[in-house]
């Protein structure tokens, strides 16, 4: 058939989703996972179960492949570079990825760019925190300069004690000043080596814990021009960075002068991405198919939406480790026939992502309603207490 | 996680879509294979190379499984009602299927129903012929009562010296009226076990050479009057041939008095069909996500359409058996960034159908004109000869 051989290295619920994609364009995906019961591996059959710190086990699963990507940010820098001057291709690349990976990196080099980003400095010690303090107030946030996701890594502290304690883990940080923030958005696009970009439409994220628990696309009342902005920001880094791939850039609107609005670059992830979920039937080319078609160089799909309002949000994991989620589907569908639910397949813990669910339709009231009542039932079995229908 | 496990017969095209849709679902679609490089084995994890027709492979597949369905007929009667009283649950089980395994069956319980049908008889002889000719002229059509598909055992038969040749093949036929169609048309629906019925609408179906080559959604000038009596009549089907799963009814629609039009049935499916493969994209609930609803008892999904018109055109194998598809996708994702394309990683066969593609819109010609181009080229790796843009 003459059709190329993509990796994913990791085995999470981002290759299971773009295993789902490869299957329309003729492709397997092949997928290097941590163990069996990962999420990815639960579905594909070109698995094999590795270390992805390892070189030997890196360099056998690229060996098989005509490209590899990633659903995770976990690979050493250094072992991807072996792998690059090894002959593989790698996309996104680690000159690109290492921006995804590094917090100090990312921010000198945004800043560097003229690109906004929160006032930032790296610290080693309470007395640099102290420092910083100074410039921008208690609280600030400190951050894990590599490492951190779904709110794992950061640490809103009010005083040089707190600051002392995180210090104390050892972990490389970075300080930021805590943004007075409005609300958080999400730009989205993906590049193709050819340099090709495509945008999806600015999604507003909404956070609880740190774990992105519903996002919304559109944005509701954003600025068409703060919109394009975003996006052209987006597209602009992916090109400067050299991404290819989806890009996910995590956005702070914040209060500007006059009453109007701005951004501030919070976080890039260089893979599919939460954010982009919506996009499985939202938009005419998901995330996973765009991904897809970036990293073999294909032309990029349509990025347009298939309906007014779309929200998705996070089914997690609830206090039940062992969930009858069979009835659980059986009811929500029984009361949403309309609500598009996906499961990952993985064991159940509190606060986990064990999947989400997508609302569509023209009333983003009813839409969020929908999304939101479909995620927390999954998670606990209980209708939400408002309910009143 | 307590999710059942669905086992489907058979690693076709279907299965492998089916496998995509149970993923969202959190399960992995377990699959009796006849290869390895089956369809569907080339993308799912739970693959069993195994006979069809073997009981010894059939029970050992449906013993890890909580539910057994198929993507063909071609599993013999005997067998399934072996496996059934071995405490197997089929979807759709023996009691249903023949009526989509034996044509002979099906026309007469049809008949019995009080559906319309085309005049037919079975015939053993080619005096049985003559005698049904002397009631609806030559040429009449001559179908081989078991196991065709794809225009694969039926003959049009103008005399009794051609109908003597299809007699010497030695197969078991039913001969029927060449009814004056105007057009065909498929109705589809889905049933669960608790009777839960649902039906997409209604669309129209085009063949050349006995093999389907598009699908467009809805039927066009389809007066609402018909499209309901498709739907009621398909749905009704469903419950007295107590089909669990995709049921097709595939419809002609001739001239019927005064001007107006009626339909009569011509072939039965149990099982997702080809006339809805638009579904993935162009229904709230795909065709293969509700099979999976319907054979596990869920409740089913919306069938509301998610864009005005939706065209499915087939691809078809080509003279060329090892043509370059990365390239031809590459050249036709350049061209229509919105087409959504579906490759079944088969081997290249001339007429074999090896993938589909889907456009959605707004506007008829332009939808219908993009799907056609998309899958001549696929086909072909030429753009039709009338393109002037």
């Amino acid at each position: 058939m003459g059709l190329p051989v993509v990796g994913m290295v990791g085995g999470g619920q981002l290759s299971r989703m773009t295993h789902q994609a490869a299957i329309a364009l003729g492709l397997s995906l092949k997928v290097l996972a941590d163990a069996t019961h990962d999420s990815a591996a639960l579905v594909a059959c070109g698995v094999t179960v590795g270390d992805h710190t390892s070189l030997d086990d890196l360099r056998a699963f690229a060996a098989g492949c005509e490209v590899v990507t990633f659903d995770h940010e976990h690979v050493p820098e250094g072992l991807l570079e072996a792998l690059e001057q090894g002959g593989a291709t790698l996309h996104p690349g680690p000159a690109a990825l290492r921006h995804a990976q590094d917090k100090v990196v990312m921010r000198e080099r945004l800043a560097a760019l003229g690109v906004p980003v929160p006032p930032f400095t790296p610290v080693a010690t309470v007395r640099d925190i102290e420092g910083f303090a100074k410039h921008v107030g208690w609280p600030l946030v400190l951050k894990s300069a590599t490492g951190g996701y779904d709110g794992k890594g950061v640490w809103v502290v009010a005083s040089a004690d707190e600051a002392a304690e995180v210090v104390a883990s050892g972990v490389r940080l970075v300080a930021e000043q805590l943004v007075p923030l409005q609300r958080e958005l999400a730009a989205v696009v993906a590049r193709s080596p050819y340099g090709q970009g495509a945008a999806w439409p600015v999604v507003e994220t909404v956070q609880s814990d740190g774990v992105c628990v519903e996002v919304v696309s559109p944005a509701p009342d954003l600025p068409e021009a703060l919109a394009l902005e975003a996006q052209s920001l987006a597209l602009r880094l992916a090109d400067e960075l050299g991404v290819v791939g989806v890009l996910a850039v995590e956005l702070f609107q914040v209060a500007g002068p006059d009453g109007t609005s701005t951004l501030l670059v919070n976080e890039l992830a260089m893979r599919p991405h939460n954010s982009a979920h919506w996009t499985i039937e939202g938009a005419r080319t998901s995330q996973f198919e765009q991904h897809l078609r970036a990293v073999l160089d294909y032309p990029l799909g349509a990025t347009t939406a298939t309906a007014p309002w779309v929200v998705m949000a996070n089914v997690l994991g609830g206090q039940d480790a062992e969930p009858d989620l069979d009835k659980r589907l059986h009811l929500l569908m029984a009361r949403d026939p309309s609500l598009k639910v996906h499961l990952y397949g993985k064991a159940v813990r509190p606060g986990r992502k064990i999947g989400h669910v997508t609302a569509l339709g023209s009333d983003l009231a009813d839409v969020r309603a929908r999304a939101q009542v479909g995620a927390a039932y999954l998670k606990d079995g209980r209708w939400p207490e408002t309910e009143s229908r």
